[in-house]
């Protein structure tokens, strides 16, 4: 009834990740199997690995950006069959019937989404791991089909920084002359630029450093505003309808609300926390400006995503990897060492005798 | 050129109000001339008056809540005669050609919007001085018809409190069936609670006194929600549409964010400064909910309130005074002791010798 995997995982906060043995229940009668090919390297796999946020459960195999393709089915089966190019991102399930997962916002399920890692399968209580690993068994309504023509290993990081950055742009209507601004420019930020600049709009990014303007222009950013410049920072004011704030760690928002236009709003897609330094409420009321948050997306809008990004030509830049150099991408990271996300090419693992 | 005013004003932040003479401009071809009746008395005229924003400018009239009757009109008023009852806000004038003034939004002007008082004439550059006062001269584009029927000491708080409430209910689609909750029952709230349940939305009163039951339910609240118990609070989870939050210093936002529902918005009409304690981003970013602010609303939309108010039969609760009381008011105000909102009778000060 199960399967052997093979992963890279870890048991403790405090070690590195290393290869780690478990078994994958054989699929149920709506399940794919999954053989992985390209996982995308998050931010959060770091933060859930070393249990920054305290909610960790060891043994742990992280890894959401998750490309594959189907070696077999269950009997239920009816949208993928063996040899289909999928993706897995965030979520494996959600409890399906509440007025979220109604709405198609399963990443706000009211009961908790199962989460692709670090979560507990919703029938028979097993843990969930996640993409750093051989293969993956998930229920086909949280499995998304990959367009063709993009680069299966560029397109693993859309099944997170992707959709991340595609679920505020779209519930915040950008579009053809909207005026967008990114802050940070890392895996999310670097989406965020591709997709706004694809939905036809006018695309600035946010950065304390001169040096990123090539970078940027060429993602697509149609400027650059020096955040530490007061007076570019006072020109940009009342500009923005839409800001994508990707900062992952307390920074100061302050700089940022007086860009919003009037009834703009600053979408939080990467902090969770206290505001600090202090929000200042002065130019929101004097504005009708909004500070909010957004997590990742929904399946339906997943596969929107990929979609357009299909039509687009859109893919993320990536560094790959073999898993062995895991530990070393975690430091890179930390260090914002990373243009502009790493991939881990599963053959790696494979490989490993 | 211009003719002689009697007032209740202010010539330092230290000073209490007392009776003032000024001259009011002869009317222009647009301007329209109210002979004032009522006005209501509105924190912020505490806040100019004591200089507490460091934006107070003496000599000083408050009032920006003003019932009247037109007395006299320019050449080119076509809208209102002699006899009319008519109301003014917080704006008597603004640059009528930006975005936000084109899209109704006089109150967020991009150049900033003339306010009634405390704010400076575009034509002469002379001070406006505000309605605790007999008389005021206003362009007629500025200037509200005051619906029949409505009690007009009553109504005069609808300029202020009534738009400043109704505007962000209207903007966030409040309708049949919505779920709004208020915070702080006094001048904003008690309008809040009044206008949210015209709009047929269940009404919800966080307050931390049990003793208000009674009050929000007379003025339409379904319900109460005691903000210092824990086991209500839980039970108010993920509630909410919209939160408006009437609460004029700074307070734990945290306790009301978790009540919001997936999507949904607080919305801050009392309170410029900074969030304490500080504002947590987790609840808004695992829930897509947003902190917004909001200020008055433009005059198309007072009109709209107003014309509301009067199909609804909708006033403040009053408590009526004689101009000789406002520095005594004052002192109420500031330790709540008013239901809801002061008017000032402005026959009081005609009968000064």
């Amino acid at each position: 009834m199960t399967t052997p995997a093979r992963a890279f995982g870890t048991h403790a906060a405090t070690q590195p990740l290393g290869l780690f043995h478990f078994v994958r229940r054989d699929p149920r009668a709506d399940d794919v199997v999954i053989d992985i090919l390209f996982c995308g390297v998050c931010h959060t796999d770091i933060h859930h690995s070393r249990d920054d946020w305290g909610r960790a459960n060891y043994p742990m195999v992280p890894g959401h950006e998750i490309v594959g393709r189907v070696s077999r089915v269950g009997e239920a089966v009816t949208r993928f069959q063996p040899g289909d190019l999928v993706g897995v991102g965030c979520m494996v399930d959600s409890c399906r019937t509440c007025a979220a997962c109604g709405k198609g916002w399963e990443q706000y399920c009211e009961s908790g989404s199962t989460f692709t890692y670090n979560g507990v399968d919703r029938q028979d209580g097993t843990p969930t791991y996640g993409g750093y690993s051989d293969h993956v068994v998930v229920a086909q309504d949280f499995v998304l089909k990959m367009p063709e023509g993009l680069d299966p290993a560029g397109a693993a990081p859309l099944l997170c920084a992707g959709i991340t950055t595609y679920s505020p742009l779209r519930h915040w209507q950008v579009g053809p002359g909207s005026r967008v601004a990114v802050v940070g420019l890392g895996g999310l930020g670097h989406m965020a630029i591709k997709l706004a600049k694809a939905m036809g709009a006018e695309v600035t990014l946010f950065t304390r450093s001169a040096s990123k303007e090539a970078d940027a222009r060429r993602l697509g950013a149609d400027q650059i505003v020096l955040s530490g410049d007061a007076e570019q920072m006072i020109a940009a004011a009342n500009r923005f309808e839409l800001i994508i704030d990707t900062v992952p760690y307390a920074h100061d928002l302050n700089l940022y609300v007086p860009t919003l236009a009037t009834g703009g709003t600053l979408v939080l897609v990467g902090f969770l926390g206290p505001i600090d330094p202090a929000l200042n409420t002065g130019p929101m009321v004097l504005r009708r400006k909004a500070v909010a948050g957004s997590l990742i997306g929904g399946i339906a809008e997943t596969q929107a995503m990929l979609d357009f990004c299909g039509q687009h030509g859109i893919t993320a830049d990536v560094e790959m990897i073999p898993i062995q150099q895991i530990n070393e991408a975690y430091e890179r990271m930390l260090r914002s060492d990373v243009k502009y996300r790493f991939v881990i090419d599963m053959a790696s693992l494979k490989a490993i005798a």
